[in-house]
């Protein structure tokens, strides 16, 4: 259960997830958070924004990247430092969506790493973007 | 239902929201994202790391910073643009978390609006710091 | 609160328990178990395979049956000691399934119960078929 | 998104999933399901049985097996044939538990691949024992 060490990590390398968001992810976001913004819960009220439809929620979608950089790439026992997120497009319930990241760089302390993150929507266009820096998994000791 | 406009905002006002993170919320919020990493859902691998309990995913936080947006200042009709997010200090199960945010500046545009966005945790200490950037919603024109 | 006894369940009984299963059953079921599997989670993946859509877990359709035996058939009290699930059919997201239990035969000790298990899909069709064994519930004896 | 195929599988090759079961886990498997039998939802009830306590649904557990099929061993693309469970000890809300498969034999037609599929307690204790028939995925071939 430990993911990738900071020498184990390539730069270029790619981890991703996908999912259909439901409206049940969304309300249940919408509970957790208590964001229950009209504009993700109530489909009368978003039929007349310029959307026309319930969007999901932004944060929902930083946290599908979350969810790649701690099981995935670089996996279990990873700190999470930093993230940046620019939300660039809505996404809607019933979407497509693949959250994507790809180690950009190492810093030369050995101790942190920056990757780049996307959310790619229905379409395969971006709608988030942003990178992330985390403190990567170490081996334990030997004693 | 709508929020504030930007020239309804001033620098320096404040909203904020506080919380307990439940069990169910770490736990929703896991089965949302696909992560189900040890350190959120497995006491016993957690109490082997550094944190000794299982933590609260930062994301989730973050789902606390962006609910305050959308649903106080500015409010509904509120675009998310852009969030960073530095996470400081872990969270656990059962804490009593505030996520603060503060209007910093206005764009000269009169279009954006940037907000120091904050987590305090259970002891009231900064966990995550960032800022957002958000486009405020504006008054429907006379017709 | 107590079920029927060894001694009240006749051969041949049946109950059964129909739902339409929801995608926030599937959601949730995924959330649970960690089965974020695409084939349940993905349509667009789901849509290239076999079956074209995305599928219940086969293992939330032996949950349906666990509930009839736990709730109905014997009922409260009843202690679980054995399910075989085979799984024929896949159930799709909006289907209504049939969960049903019917009692096969009683153990010479007076003990257990063996029950035949079947889930019938949306168009009436065995999709899961199997048997349980069950201890039913005792009456708290005469002080 | 392709799990191992037969010929990638090796007898006792194994892996597993571990989680603590929280009570949401068991309160949304009851939704789910309809079984809101005392014995899991009850904590009053639960005090008077020879448990003491609320028990997790042995089902739920078969969830946890199923996952690891799904996800891990062999993984994305399996068709889930049969599973074979018998309960042999409750299981708690709080309690850690492991689910574990391991390949015990593959068919001779190299279809079908025969697990040993457990599930270990808060102890390290066999609380389910069991197995499962499944059909792994197959490489789509060259056109």
């Amino acid at each position: 259960m430990i993911g990738k060490t900071i020498d184990e990590l390539s730069v270029g390398e790619r981890a991703e997830l996908s999912k259909t968001i439901s409206e049940s992810d969304v309300y249940l976001f919408a509970g957790i958070t208590g964001d229950l913004n009209p504009a993700h819960v109530n489909e009368r009220y978003a039929r007349q924004t310029r959307f026309g439809r319930r969007v999901v929620h932004g944060m929902l979608l930083g946290g599908l990247i979350s969810s790649v950089l701690a099981n995935q790439l670089p996996g279990p026992g990873t700190i999470y430092v930093e993230q940046r997120l620019e939300f660039l497009a809505p996404v809607f319930i019933g979407d497509t969506v693949t959250a994507r990241v790809e180690v950009l760089s190492k810093s030369d302390d050995g101790k942190r790493v920056t990757l780049e993150t996307v959310v790619l929507g229905d379409d395969g266009a971006e709608v988030v973007r942003g990178s992330a820096v985390v403190s990567p998994p170490r081996r334990p000791r030997a004693s």
